[in-house]
Order: C-alpha cells, then sequence, then structure tokens
C-alpha cells in the first residue's frame, strides 16, 4: 500500500549506539546524509530486560531495572524531546524536525541474551527480546496532539507504519502496540507530545483475549465478532459519537473507563498498513475531533490513553480489527477513577458513568 | 469450624433499610437488643446497578451511576465511619465499636430488578445482583491495620468469615472478596480504618484466569498449581518473606507490582472459614508483620491493596488455595508505578524492580 503522502526518512544512530529515524515531508529541515551527530557521548545503552512467567495468570511480566532511575518530569529547559540547540544536547541532535522517532533511552523491553526457559518450567525467566521506541509528534514543547494539523497527523500514521512493519520483523516480536499517554495524572514523565511504540516478545493478555472471544464467536455463529460489535454499535445508536464514510467512533457498551472511546474502520483491516489512503485522510480528522472533545470534557485538559490495537505480528491475524481505543481515568474535574481493589486486585471493573451519556456529552463537545 | 475467639454478632437495620452488624468480643460495649436506632432518615437507599458483558474481552463490567456523587475525603470531624457521638450520627449508630459491617450506601454491586439478558445477546446488559459492604476494623480514626492488635486482627477475620458464608448464599451471588484499600494515592475516599467485601454476580475475570491455569496443569501434570507454585517458591527461597508453621509469605516469581506480597496457608485451603483455630492464631501475626513492613518500606506509609483471594461460592472451588495478596503502587518515596498505556491498554505489565531484589529489602524490614 503506497503511503497517501510523500515521506521522507533519515535514520541516523545516537552516541550510545540507538537508532534514531527522522520522519519528513519537506526536504526544508535540510536532512541530508549524514544526519547532525549525536555529540553527548553516552554509555552504552542498559540490556537488563528480562521476562518472567506468571503461571497462575498465564502472562509475561517484563522486567526492566534500569528503568527505576529514569528522569520523571524534568523542567522545560530540560527536555530530551526537544530540539538540539543552543549549545543543549537532547535525544534529538536536528535543530528542528516534524516527526521523529528514535528507541527509548530505558526501554521495558530490549534484545538481550540469556538462557531461553525450559520446557514446563514452573517460574519461567527467558531474555527479553523487542524493542521501545518514542516518537515525537512535533518539536513543540508546549502542544499536544490534538493542536497537530490534520498533514502532521498522517505524517505520525506513516511513522507509525513503518515502524510497526519494521518492529514486526526484528526476531522474537510478536506484536506492535503503537499508544500515548498524555497527562501527570496517569503518570506521564514528559509533559513534550510524544507517543510510544511497544514491540512486544509476546501477544499481550488483553489481545489473546480479544482472539479468544473471536474464535469462539466464529465457532459458534459463524460470524466476524468485531464485525458484529461494530455493526450493532452502528444501528444501536445511543452510543455513537462521530460517523464518517470509513470510520466510526463510539463509546463502547460495557465501557470500563468515565469516558472511553472506540473508534473503527468500517472495513475491517488487520493494521494500520492496510489502510487504504481515502481511509488514513479521514482518520486525521477523527483523531483530532475526538481528541479535542476530550481536550473539553474538564476544566482542564483530560489525561488520556490513546493506543493503536493491531493484530499480532505473526499468529491471530486473521479476524483481528484495527481499532483505536481511548479513554481517559478522569470522571470529574477535580475526580479521578482509581484502580483500587476491585479493579487491580479481581479485574473487575466498576464504572459510575452510563455510556449512553457519556456518548450524549461526547456528542455535544463535537 | 468453631471459631478460634468468641464473637458476638449484633445485627441491625440503618434507617435506609441497610443492615448493620456489630462484631463484639466483649459485652462490655452493652451491645443489648435492641441495638441503638439510626437517627438520621436516610432517603431509601440507591439501586440502579446494572452489569453489562464486554464481548471482546469476555466480562462483565458493573455500573452504578448514583457512585458518582459520592462523598470524597471528608475532613476528620465529618467522617461517616467513626462511632455517632455529641449529637453528629455517622454511619454507625453506636457510640463505640469494636468491628462492624454494614452495606455501602454507595454500592457498585446491589440486588436489583429488570430484564435479564437473552441468550446469546451479543451487547447483553443485565440486572445487578450482589451486595457491597464496609467493614470497619476500629473506631480509632486515626489508626490503621498495622496498629490493630492481634485479637482484634483476630475479629476481623472472624467477621469476614461470617461475611463470605452470608453472602455466598445470597441469590446469584458467584463470589466474594474481602479487601482493604489504603492511602490516597489508591483513591482511597474514608481515612479511616476499613476494609470492603464486594459479593460478585459472576468469577471475576482474575479468579476465572486462575482456575483456567489449574485446570490446564492438572491435565498437564496431575498435580496442582497452587500447591507447585508454593512448593518452589518455598523451595528457591530467594524471595521468602517470612515462614511460619502455618503460613508462608513471599514476593512472587512474576511480580507486577513494586513491592508485591502473597501469603499462603501451608495447608491448601478453598476459604477463609477452612482454616483451623492455629492457622487463624498465626495468620493474625503474618498480617500485623507483613503490613509493618509495608509501612517502613519509604518516608510515609506506603498506599496498598490487600485482598484475600478465596474459591468462587459455587462453582471451581476444588482445587482452588486462598491467599492474601498484597501490593503498592509506590516505587519510591516520591514515585508512583502508573498504570499507563501498556498496562490498562494491553494487561501487559512491565516491574522496575526486580523481585529477589524487593523481597531483600521487604525482609530487612521485619
Amino acid at each position: 500500500m503506497a503511503p497517501a503522502i510523500d515521506v521522507r526518512k533519515t535514520a541516523t544512530r545516537l552516541s550510545d549506539g540507538r537508532q534514531l529515524i527522522y520522519f519528513d515531508t519537506t526536504a526544508q529541515l535540510g536532512r541530508g546524509a549524514p544526519a547532525p551527530p549525536d555529540r553527548r557521548r553516552l554509555p552504552t545503552a542498559p540490556a537488563d530486560c528480562a521476562l518472567r512467567y506468571d503461571p497462575l495468570l498465564a502472562a509475561w511480566v517484563m522486567y526492566a531495572a534500569h528503568r527505576q532511575d529514569r528522569s520523571y518530569r524534568p523542567a522545560a529547559a530540560d527536555c530530551p524531546l526537544c530540539p538540539s540547540a543552543g549549545g543543549r544536547q537532547t535525544e534529538i541532535p536536528a535543530s528542528d524536525y516534524e516527526v521523529v522517532v528514535f528507541e527509548n533511552r530505558y526501554p521495558a523491553l530490549t534484545a538481550s541474551r540469556g538462557p531461553a526457559a525450559r520446557v514446563g518450567e514452573l517460574l519461567a525467566t527467558r531474555p527479553s527480546a523487542g524493542r521501545c521506541e518514542v516518537i515525537c509528534f512535533t518539536s513543540d514543547h508546549d502542544a499536544s496532539f490534538a493542536d497537530l494539523g490534520r498533514d502532521r497527523v498522517g505524517l505520525v500514521t506513516e511513522a507509525l507504519i513503518d515502524r510497526t512493519a519494521e518492529l514486526s520483523a526484528l526476531p522474537g516480536v510478536a506484536q506492535v502496540y503503537c499508544f500515548e499517554n498524555r497527562g501527570a495524572e496517569i503518570g506521564v514523565t514528559q509533559p513534550h507530545p510524544h507517543g510510544q511504540i511497544y514491540a512486544y516478545p509476546f501477544v499481550t493478555p488483553r489481545t489473546e483475549r480479544m482472539l479468544r472471544s473471536g474464535r469462539e464467536y466464529a465457532r459458534r455463529t459463524g460470524r466476524n465478532l468485531f464485525d458484529d460489535v461494530v455493526a450493532a454499535e452502528r444501528a444501536g445508536g445511543t452510543r455513537l459519537v462521530r460517523t464518517g464514510r470509513h470510520w466510526l467512533a463510539f463509546v463502547p457498551h460495557a465501557a470500563r473507563w468515565p469516558y472511553e472511546l472506540h473508534c473503527y474502520p468500517l472495513r475491517r483491516v488487520p493494521d494500520l498498513a492496510s489502510l487504504r489512503p481515502a481511509e488514513r485522510a479521514e482518520l486525521a480528522d477523527f483523531q483530532l475531533d475526538l481528541l479535542g472533545r476530550f481536550r473539553r470534557l474538564f476544566a482542564t485538559p483530560a489525561p488520556y490513553v490513546c493506543g493503536w490495537h493491531q493484530a499480532p505480528a505473526r499468529t491471530g491475524r486473521r479476524g483481528f480489527a484495527l481499532h483505536l481505543e481511548l479513554f481517559t481515568l478522569r470522571r470529574g474535574d477535580d475526580k479521578l477513577k482509581y484502580l483500587a481493589g476491585s479493579e487491580s486486585g479481581m479485574d473487575a471493573f466498576a464504572n459510575d458513568i452510563v455510556p449512553e451519556r457519556a456518548a450524549e456529552r461526547l456528542r455535544k463537545l463535537g
């Protein structure tokens, strides 16, 4: 699938060996070869990541001890995601950029070495595989995703498609997750507008459950579960927030979060790369609009998590439906939904806001 | 199983019809019949709870719109969990109490009426069943669980056993979960030392997963998964924090949280009611000790969730192992572990603190 916009990609390495890639739409930034060097002489990036298996919950947990010391909400003047300028060297050596992606300095996942887990081992540990990348949406420290222009949103999507393809091809990678955490209330350590890309060495528990539900539904009905959920939300209408020619956004029937939106293309596709140019173009409108509504929900912009659910890289691709999930844990101007005993201890969610009421509010904010 | 201590139980009703039960070890509090009345004339408690099914994640979500308006961290002088005194009427009409349990005024679960879900319905809604209760551990507003005496901890356990049995017998109840949330960082709305009891109308997703893992393990090995996990932690020893004659406490091999402790009786039992007097007695020591260590982890007491995992009320009881799970989301004096994109979006946990190091720290705090 050809990209909808012309993207110029320039790859380089930071001084500790991490990869950094500029994604530009113009030659204006003077991105020639070689790209500007990283003058910081960083020590080699740590790689003490490991995976451990929880036999009761049947899930892998990621360990990354070096992350404990990562910087936490630095002052704007020390922002590592701004361009390098005036002698100050940041993570991005260039003096300006459009969209840039680089390997996280404090990754939860790395390609590391070590003995493999033994077959049937009860308390299994294995070396990590995979990679964590950071994607900066703009060089403007004070902006947010909702401030981006349509073209920039399109460029971000092209960058995510590129990264999903490259990371999916890495040894041991099972699934690529592109997401943005926004807001201090959910623990964002860097306020500069950015997202993250996790290349997991396992299919995540959430995706595993969706795949299992889909298989069981297909066996019982002969139909695709995602298709039927989207059709039911579309037909019901009470939870719809925006409908387009190619996309649909709704508060799901059984939303877990005070305000939660799911956004599906009307044509089921497994991943971002499968979207056609017209679908990509309308997607940018949807993203800007939906994030704008979230910004206007409360007296101050709502903190949020916004993540792309794509089919796994190798198995379980058939029948999966690409979709975006956007939610906030804020339930009022000064009230948060906390994950306490029932949610954290039993995975049983209680929600104070009825989805139809949440949808009504979000519709009015359009 | 006879209780290890002599408990006097006095049940009454609050003015809106909710049940309240005093658990006393002495007659000193003058608990006669009738118990002191609630003079508040509260309106009838709301019951607009409902359950909705998420077909993708195969899980029920609880809705309770009335909870949105519940009081949030009232001033100590307005604490609804203190005894009634000096003309101020609280949730507890008596002028003093040892342990008291009452139905939550803002429950996430109630016995409510409405049409049942249709078989095979894709976006199913059904009336709620179940109940949410509050348990106050002491009338001392400023205490915490770790301050209780051994006898009081024993009385709390007897009260939980009583409530588990009564709630398990209610129509539609599938599982009873007794837990304590502690600390503002996890959203505790009332600082008065108290726990909660949720009688769910479904087996929780967490417990479902444990049961499935246990079934698959038994099929593969002919053995009990819980037994083998406890035996492996005991034999390995590197993550043990405390061992007793009847109980074992360890940081699990694949802990999700910065500091997490699991506490199992060495004799596998399905629930609290099955514990023998000697096991109940040692349990009190363990609880006070482990919570004391959590209090000393950081400059200020660690916020925590502490929950009893008991076998479901009706199905899946065979092979389940009662255990306590205690964890904090704090990872440093001023750092929290947030559930952001990977955890909230994909259920994929990353932990910065290696379990052996967490166990070492917790051992030293004994």
